[in-house]
Order: structure tokens, then C-alpha cells, then sequence
């Protein structure tokens, strides 16, 4: 399965090119879009997204992760291994969490010379051909890398600020709620709303936080929302005491 | 063929999830979104859209339908077999109007154990499973229920509020046309459209009512949008005079 | 392959009926969404945009497009051979820019007689059907008409305007870089941007144009939207000094 993990948004054009990239070469592979509102030209926010969320995949699922403010600049494109499953994208720490989660990472540079190379969209014209090939079974892979040499190897496994906003408003951190005790609590914008198992657990319109579906944890607010209401986004700072 | 009917947006992760593992059961199963818009916690409205629209995909399709506000709490999961579909989702009257529109219907408490249950999503860890081994002809199905006994089974078959805005602003009501007669006049935030066949049968800027090509009673502005035009959306009351 | 572009939006119901329409016809065609944002109301930007865009879909792709202000009234419904592709759609200009780029091309009416037509939604009743017919390799082709007879068949084969913005705010135009000399000058809204090779080449903050992925002009600012920096959208003016 082809997995694409961008911030292009769901409408335009770039989805649908980069899909028929991947099926000139892996015409009957299935795909999913993860994410197509990854935090825009934020790698290290969706990295923690992905790494969350990926689990949710099979085996051998290969991430088409395009979330690439510096294309067309130096940075080289990478395949990474890690956790059963192929990452194929730019060296910008997008796939650094998932290979640090994942503990054993191997990683490539790409070794595939496009039939075109636009300035700006190395997501069709490279990662999405790449990511198929994989799929498919082939292996374009280059020099081998270090994964200790990729951008984002020495960021900390868990971030404590707002990840992720998902349509409810809910606001996602880049804690995994495993690694806190019992007695965890969290501070968030002045607030410092109770730890609930689900959203009815706490009256209507107030907050709570809770290990959300995927492993990490969540704020938001019942029958409300949690963005607007509690003035947070997307890099606003939690507090954890644990 | 698998049909979605949510309100996730279309950006987020959560259709992504629910579609791997709806795969994991049913991996060659077409899946369309029908609404990923769906009135969010409201079910009530939503039910209206999806019985008039569930008309347009083949029979045997299964609707796997999250519109959730209750998800961690008490409510059920059901099967609701009508009008020759499925429907698999949380008992919370999603399903009642497609139900009561088919006439007969057949339900069932959901009898399938997840190999993990989040509090917080059923989609993914219940409902989607079940979907999609219903529509490769396995039936994890426990104890039938009465469907009279089903959330919403006592709302009436049309409902004179608007339950849906489309991208252009054109605002569908709960009342399906042919139950109207000829003369039928509608009335809306003060205002009395005419009716007729298409937009352009008013002039520019002049709001209309007209059967939908689902069968609802649909209000529009030519060239123009209802929602802002006219002040109305989502929970809007309509009067019909007959 | 089946490729869509529409106005629908992301989200709302017509897309998937629309697909559904065409599955009942051709039920293993890989189909997939170009565009579900294209100008609305516009078919002339949104010419622009699918005659670039199309490039990048495989030979005897089946475009199905549906801009279609004119639903209801008397347009015409028709099939267009340009290319290599098919085009299925409204009689409003939607594929002239397609056609004339092409240089030689092949036009049709409709002649196929649907189950059912409805007053306001074509795309799913004659237009949807008849392109996945095409894809199956049918030809539900009426009379050949004239493509110099088609609406748009007089429209200049660029246009010096915005024809569409994308999720980051870059504009694009409906001029092809290819058509300009290297010294070419670009005037919008008062500014002058430089010509760069990509989004990194010009300090952050600061306008630019370049050729985009797809051979159009495009007026980006590097981390920032052009649409709201410079306050323009689709219809703006561009004026290039060759």
C-alpha cells in the first residue's frame, strides 16, 4: 500500500499528479491519503503525526511524504526503513520520529534519474515514482546513509507542544501518552484540564486531555472546540509534570 | 461497494485509517465518500441527506457511517439492513430515515470483537471491520433488535429544516418533493422563492426552490449562494404551505 | 484512466455520485480527482489549468469535466478528442484551451440516452455514464460537430490572467512560459517580481515568478502566499513585457 503524507491540501492539483506518477509504475497498488493537511512546511509537527499514525498501516507500506519547503534547494531525498515499513521523501526530518520510534532505521540517498526534474515538485517527478517502485517491489536505492547523519536524528522522541489540529479542533501533542505516569498532569495556555478516558467523561464545553487513538495525547474540549476555545495551535507549548 | 458518510472533513487522518482497516478485511472492495461534510453532531440532519443520496449507489452497498458525538460513551453499534443496503454505525438515528423511507427494515447489535477498542474511535476499531466483511458477504452479526426500538425510529419521514449546505451555498431541506403537491409554496428566513425546474429559470441573484436531483426540496440563489444570501444553513426552518 | 475536474469542492455528495455513475459503467477504470477546486462558475481559467495539467495522465485518459454554470439551460453536452484524450463535459469552453493547444482536434455531441436526466445534475446522469463508456473503450458518439464551432474555439491560446490558486497562495497564469523570451518582465498589481527558478532563489518574503512544474507561469512569494501578500486571485491581470 502507497500511504501519501502531504500539505498540499485535498483539492488541487498535486495529489492526483503525484498518483499518477506512482501508477505509471505501480498501476495496481492501493492508496491512501494519511495526511493532505500535514502542518504546512512544518516536517518536524508531521513527524510526529506519522509516526503516530502509521501504525494504523500494513506491514511494508510504503510513505509518500512530501511536506518540502526547501524543493528546488540542496536537500536530498532519502529512503528510510524503519518499522517494517518504506519512507520516501526529502531529508528534512519528516520521517526522523517514525525512525527513531521504530528504534533499528536503515536508511539511502535515492538513486533514480527521473525522465523530467522540475524546480518544484521532486514529489511527482521523484518521491512518487520511488515510492511506487518500492511498492512494487523494486529497490532504486542509492549509497546507503546513516540514519544518524539525517536532519532531525537528534530531536527527542516526544515534543510537548501542539502537533496537529484535526477537524474538531481537537489539538494533538507529540507526547506518546505511555511514556507519562498515572498522576501526569498537563498545562496548556493557562489551563489545566483534567485527564478524561473520552470526550462525555467531562461537562459540556469544558476541556480535557486523553491518550487519543492513535497513542498520543490529545486536548479538546466537549462538544466544543479546543483551538478556538482555549486559544492553542499548532506549536503552542504544553507543560507536562510528571 | 463500501460508502463512507462522515464528518471528518476531508483532510484529516481519520478516513484514512478507517479505510485501512476496512482493507485489512475487504482488500479489493471499491470505496466512495459520499460525505465527509456530513452536519457535524448531527445526526438527525444527516440522515436526511443519506437516505435521499444512498439512492445513486448499487444495492448491497454497505454505508459505513461515523457521525459520532457520543463516541465513548453508552451508545450501541448497529447493522441496519434497508432497501436493499447496509448501514453499520453507532445507534444514534443515523441510519432512521433511510430505514423508514425503505419501509421494512431488519437490525442487528453488532457482534464482532476488535482485536483493540480505543475509546474514542469506533470507526476505525469496530465499525469499518464490520463493513467490510459485510461487503465480502460475512455477516458479524449478534442479536437482531426491533428496529422500532432504534434511535430516531419515531421521526417523521421529512423534516422542513434545512440539513445541508453544498459548496455552492445551496441549502437542501429534509422534505422530499414528491410528497408535495403542485401548488406547494415554501417560506424561508421571511422570504417566499419561486419554484422551479433549474437556476436559471430566475433571474441573477433571485433565490429558487426546485427537486433536487435526489429528490429534497432544495433552495438556491441563481448565480449566487443561499447560505450567506438569504441568511440560513444547517438547522434553518422551512414552512411549507401545501 | 478516468480524471475528474470539477468545482465540487472536496466534500459534498456530487463527486461520489458522480463516480458511482460511472463504476455502474466501467467498474475497474482507475479514476482519479485533477481538480475538485477549479474556478467555479469559470470554465475559461479552468480551460487553462486541465490543458496544462492533463500532461501529466497517461494517453486515452477520459477527462470528465464538470464547470457547469449553464446546468439546466440549453448548452450542449460533448465529447472532444485532443491530444490523445478524451473530454467529456458542457459545451462552455471548458476543454478549448485543451483543443487548441493540441492543434488538431476531434468534437462530438452526445448521443446517449440516460436511464434517468435530472433538471440539475448532468455530470452524474449523461456526463459520468458516457466517459466511462469511453474508457471502456465504447463511443457513445453522436455527430461530429466542429470544434470551430465549439464555445472558446476563438479565445487566444494564452491569457495573461490568474487562472488559479493553489493551497500555498502561489497564482497561476494562463500563460506558458515556453511562449516568452528570456528577458520577459512580469507586472502585477503594481509589483514587479524577478524571475527565479524556484521558491529559495529570492529572499523570504519577497515575490517572484517562474515557469511552474507544469510549463505555467506562476507568481509565488518564498514562505508567504502571493494571493494575500499581493492581493490578487483569479482574474487578476498580469502584464508581461516581452
Amino acid at each position: 500500500m502507497l500511504v501519501t503524507v502531504t500539505d498540499f491540501g485535498s483539492q488541487g492539483p498535486y495529489l492526483a499528479q503525484m498518483k499518477a506518477a506512482a501508477m505509471a509504475h505501480a498501476p495496481n497498488v492501493p492508496m491512501l491519503d494519511l495526511l493532505t493537511d500535514a502542518p504546512a512546511f512544518n516536517p518536524r509537527a508531521t513527524a510526529h503525526v506519522l509516526s503516530a499514525y502509521i501504525a494504523d498501516f500494513p506491514q511494508d507500506s510504503v510513505v509518500l511524504g512530501v511536506v518540502d519547503p526547501g524543493v528546488g534547494s540542496e536537500r536530498a531525498g532519502i529512503v528510510v526503513r524503519a518499522g517494517g515499513r518504506w519512507f520516501v521523501g526529502p531529508d528534512n526530518g519528516l520521517f526522523a520520529i517514525a525512525a527513531s520510534h521504530a528504534g533499528a532505521a536503515a536508511a539511502w540517498h535515492i538513486a533514480w534519474t527521473p525522465r523530467r526534474l522540475s524546480a518544484t515538485f521532486h514529489g511527482r517527478d521523484v518521491f512518487a515514482p520511488v515510492a511506487a517502485l518500492l511498492a512494487v517491489g523494486e529497490r532504486p536505492l542509492g549509497a546507503p546513509c546513516d540514519p544518524a547523519d539525517l536532519v532531525g536524528a537528534e530531536w527527542p522522541a516526544d515534543l510537548a507542544e501542539i502537533v496537529y489540529v484535526d477537524t474538531y479542533g481537537n489539538c494533538m501533542t507529540g507526547v506518546r501518552a505511555a511514556t507519562l505516569p498515572d498522576g501526569a498532569q498537563l498545562r496548556v495556555a493557562g489551563r489545566t484540564p483534567v485527564r478524561a478516558r473520552t470526550f462525555s467523561d467531562v461537562p459540556e464545553g469544558e476541556p480535557l486531555w486523553y491518550e487519543n487513538a492513535n497513542g498520543l495525547v490529545e486536548i479538546a474540549v466537549n462538544a466544543g472546540r479546543a483551538d478556538a476555545g482555549l486559544g492553542i495551535g499548532v506549536g503552542t507549548a504544553v507543560e507536562i509534570a510528571r
